[in-house]
């Protein structure tokens, strides 16, 4: 079975790394991180870079197809390329998937059309504006398709995934082998549990974040 | 206020992307990654590869030092540059913390002697071993050195190190930003909530994964 981590400038890392932990955890995977060219690529912050060891064009039909979001995702709403290959890939894959605003790029790509989905809370309004039916849970199937919430709904959809693929037993162990039992030291970690003064400051740094994001190298 | 991230060959990358994406969720820090020589740092299971933007030596005293665990830990117990490197460091840093086995790193440095640690579980053995007192919860502060458990407890860790620094609506936001509201399909992250079936097969497959680890190039 061979799942594709789909890398581009601008992804946000906890959002491929939380589903890449999960799905590795089963052998048997050939896993691949792939983008447009293969490389070094540079996350949403500038922060961290991943290296994609193929390029899309060499992982024409992957078995489950992995997109992160990040403040990048809006730059590449209309890049055909990418569009190009996620149709393509999503007409032979077992799974196609999205964690946080990668969703928007499956439905930038059509993937989603009139289909429910999930996001990250902030970007839900962009999701509907691009064909798909937005919902606020936290990991949402429709068919071969799920798409996850903010960031870090990549470990559940990843355990989710374990679980449609290879039952229940497979996908305790490997949230056992992750040592998966959240202990925030807070319980604000959605926009319904948070209090509004912590939902105004999140929609405030993130909105400038987005705004100030341009895609290439650091500025040194 | 400089972090450091390290990375080395085998680590795992949820480790240390746990702890990355939530205390960049704070505006005004220099994140570094760091390994021993900079260039890409393959994982443990050599299916993905991060960049260290910095060797150590160029990064002698963050404020921050987060280490990672993985399969590849054991074999660098008695590296000493890489000990030596998190001795020096230690003297000055404002906090030292590591994820899963990451622990192991600190103990063989001698940061833990006759400290309360914690490791990921099927590393406690060993943690003892190497000179601390292991203690089976999620997080554990020892004045200024931060241990968190197996794997994603990272994520705990950061918002918990968010918390310390910065109070506690800053961790309330960054949690809320990265969406971590958990709904993990089972409740199986632990030892003692696990099934004894599902601790016995992670226990096998760990065991001979760790045997089966060699640091290096993947195998064409």
């Amino acid at each position: 079975m061979q799942i594709a981590f789909l890398l581009y400038d601008g992804f946000t890392s906890l959002d491929i790394t939380g589903p890449h932990e999960t799905l590795n955890g089963m052998p048997g995977h050939e896993i691949v991180f792939v983008a447009e060219e293969a490389g070094p690529i540079w996350n949403e912050s500038k922060t961290l870079q991943m290296v994609a060891h193929k390029s899309i064009s060499e992982v024409p039909s992957p078995d489950v197809i992995v997109v992160p979001g990040g403040l990048g995702t809006r730059a590449i709403l209309d890049h055909q390329p990418l569009l190009d290959w996620l149709r393509s890939a999503h007409e032979t894959s077992t799974w196609t998937t999205s964690v946080c605003t990668g969703s928007l790029l499956l439905a930038a790509a059509g993937i989603l059309d009139d289909q429910e989905a999930t996001t990250h809370w902030l970007a839900r309004d962009t999701l509907a504006e691009l064909g798909a039916k937005p919902v606020a849970d936290r990991l949402v199937e429709s068919g071969k398709v799920m798409t996850a919430a903010g960031v870090s709904s990549g470990i559940d959809m990843g355990l989710t995934l374990i679980q449609r693929m290879y039952g229940d037993e497979a996908s305790q162990a490997v949230q056992l082998g992750i040592e998966y039992d959240p202990q925030p030291p807070f319980d604000s970690g959605a926009p319904e549990k948070a209090h509004e003064t912590i939902r105004e400051l999140v929609t405030t740094v993130f909105t400038a974040q987005e705004a100030a994001f341009t895609p290439g190298e650091p500025v040194a």
